[in-house]
Order: structure tokens, then sequence, then C-alpha cells
């Protein structure tokens, strides 16, 4: 039996998650930052997480079409801006693409998702598949990770800047706005969560999504760090040009 | 441009896919029928490729409620029933039980589905949702790895029968009734394959569905080989106790 937390512990539940299984734990996050990668590895990092980046809209675009309030539509389409862009501003996918292109991968290779790991694909439409099923609540839960972002964005923009000579602040335009969206997005989410879950069970949903999400981070690195760091690449997947 | 194949044609790329991307080719195949795995490695495999098995007549029974005649159902609903079992046998999925407890898995652990790799969660959901969302042509040509699966079944019973002495034939019941049932499935969904993909664009998707199929066997491999060979085991995932 589960009992029923205060909201204030099931913040802590939330963060301790975050703690242990977020992917700032991941040993390809620490050698990203440390320097230790080669131009090739980024470049199948970049390349793969493309695939999440451009799919984050449709994510965001699939829950907004089940909410059912004014205001939690507004909430929810502002994120959809963020990553497709208005007409004053590019967006983060564009963004992604300065760093795809900045590491010398072309944009149309990018998109075409060619050469993507199957991995990636299954473990990103997981997470669409999961907004799309699961409850709201659960849904917006599974947003959550957001609240570590800030943390992992800034030890990478620092390590990737100093390590590689090739990468530039312009390089790395996507993150530095995702310092400031990001808190934005998850202070929503867990003012959210802490107020709509209410019974144990409601609860454990809302633990269980933020596992759920920690888990496809943290697989997309795993598969990367099989592939190109352990050299097995499968078959029809980007082999660098560059070791 | 692709240009129209034959049907003869079109059954030989087929088979080249097969031959080069079906996970009989990957490292963990040999290294399991080479008895090179342990004891807990082969528990880890046979955990997570349950809910590969688990989710097949899930997988056959989202076609068969697509399917539009009584001819195509008879053929789908028998695949259900191979793996569902009927009053008088017990079925694929409860002789993969059979494989899981004889390695030392309790049943009520294995089918919690506690345990299981995120990795085999959203590559087999993948393979589920490929069934659902795709052309009935798509779907049943993904399911045309039976095509390659006796010549790996037979050295994988082979290999573990002769290098792993806790593994008896009653442990691979599971095998055995596949070596006539995988090629009755095969015959009928080439042929169906070979008769209905009539335009270029059709035997594209038919060969692009058969090489998804074939990557969501190898990461099923790629996955257990990052976890349990190289030791990456992700959080929240079995543990074996013994090595």
């Amino acid at each position: 039996m589960n009992t029923l937390l205060s909201p204030d512990e099931l913040e802590a539940r939330l963060r301790a998650i975050g703690a242990e299984r977020y992917h700032r734990q991941h040993p390809l996050h620490k050698a990203m930052y440390e320097g230790k990668l080669t131009k090739g590895q980024l470049q199948a990092w970049a390349l793969n997480r493309y695939y999440y980046q451009a799919q984050i809209p449709r994510k965001d675009a699939t829950l907004l079409a089940r909410l059912p309030t004014t205001e939690l539509r507004r909430e929810w389409r502002r994120r959809i801006e963020d990553h497709d862009g208005t007409a004053d501003s590019s967006g983060g996918i564009a963004r992604w693409l300065k760093l795809t292109n900045g590491l010398g991968l072309d944009d149309e290779y990018v998109t075409s998702l060619k050469g993507l790991l199957p991995a990636t694909l299954f473990a990103v439409d997981a997470y669409v598949a999961f907004v799309r099923d699961r409850s709201i609540l659960a849904a917006i839960a599974s947003s959550l990770t957001e609240l570590f972002s800030p943390t992992i964005i800034g030890e990478r923009m620092e390590g990737m800047l100093r390590n590689y000579p090739y990468i530039s602040e312009d390089t790395l335009a996507y993150f530095k706005p995702r310092l400031t969206q990001a808190p934005q997005d998850s202070t929503f989410a867990l003012n959210y969560v802490k107020e709509h879950a209410r019974t144990p069970e409601q609860q454990q949903e809302v633990l269980g999504a933020l596992e759920f999400k920690c888990a496809i981070l943290w697989q997309l690195l795993d598969a990367l760090d099989h592939a190109y760091v352990e050299g097995h690449i499968p078959p029809g997947a980007f082999v660098p040009e560059t070791p």
C-alpha cells in the first residue's frame, strides 16, 4: 500500500528520482562535457538527438489536443512556439540544426532521418505514445525532467565550448534560451502535479511518469554509447567519416 | 526512381535483407549458441524476450482487427492460437515461461515485467504500433523475419543444449513447434506480398517493413549486449544474482 504524500513530499520524491535516474548521471554525458568524444561521436549524438527535438512539438501538440481548458492550452501552446518558432523567432528545432550544421552535417541529411539509430526512433516514439495514451496528469508529469535540465545544459555548454575547438557559442544557440524556458515550463508542471495528484494512485502515476521519461533520455544515450563509443553501429545507421 | 520488380526479384531482395540484417548476424546470438554467456546473461535475455513473446498475439490481434476477409482473418487467427494456446495446447507464451523458469526466474517476476530493459519496451511497442498504423501490406511484410527463423532456432537449440548443462529439451519447449509454425506463417506472408506489392512504391514499402522488423530484433540484442555483456545496466532493470 502506498500512503498519501503531502505535495512537498511528492516534490521531494520527484527530485530524488531525478538525482538517481536523470541522464546527467550517464557516462556519455560526462564524456561529452569533459571533451572525451570525437567529432564523429558528437555528430552521431546531435543527429540522433535531432529526432527527439523534432518530435517534441508533436508530443506537445498531442497533449494540447487533449487539454480541457484555455489556461492549460495557452501554457502548452507556448511550448510548441518555443520549439517551432514564431514570425519573429526561429525556434528550438531550427537552432538544433545550427548544432548539427556546425558539426559538419548537412541539414538535408539530418532532417531526412536517414542514419538514425533505430533505438532513437523507438524511444522517442514511445514518449509521444505515452503522452497520447496515458492520463493528462501522467503526460504533464512526464515533462518534469525539465526540472533538472538547467544543470545539465550548463555543464554541457561550458564543457563543450572549452573542449571542442570547432564548437562556438553560435553552434550552441539551442541551449541558451532553454535555460529560461525550462524553469518556466517545469515550475508550471510541478505546481500542476502537486495540486492534482490527490490520491496515492495518482501520486504513483506521477512518479512512474517521471521514471519513464528518465528511462527514455537514458536509453537515447545508452544506444549512442553502444553504437558509437563501443563501436557496434547497427545495420543502416550513420557511420561517421571522421573517427 | 525505383523500378518494378518481378515477384521473384522482390523475394530475392527480401532474402538479401535477411542475410544482412536479420539478428542471426548479431554477436550476441553467436555468443549465446557458442556457450559464451553466463546464466545471468541468459536470464536477462529470456526475461526481456518474454515481453516480445507476450506482445506477439496482441500484435497479431491488432492486425486481425484490420483484415478485410475471412480467409485472411482465419490465417491470422491461427497465429494468435499458436501463441495463446487452445483448450488442448498451452501455446508459445506458456512455453516461453518454461525457459525463464528453467533458468531460475519466478513466473510472477517475469510476467510482472518488472526489471525489463526500457529499450525492450520501446522496441517491442514500436512493432505493435507499426502493425497498427501502417498499411496491411506493410504489416504483413513485417512478419517476414519468420522466413529466416528456422535457421537461427536450429543453431540456438543445438548450441544451448550442448553448452549449458542447466538447459534441457523441456526448457527449450518453445522452439520446437516454431520450426513447423514459422515456415507455414512465412510462406503465406511471402506469397501475399509477392501477389499484392504491384507498384514500385508498394514494393519499397514491403522492403522497408522487413528492414524495420530486422531493426527491432537487432535492437533487442543490442540493448542486452550493452546492459549485460558490456555491463551498463540502466537504472531499475534486472540485475542477475549469479554473474
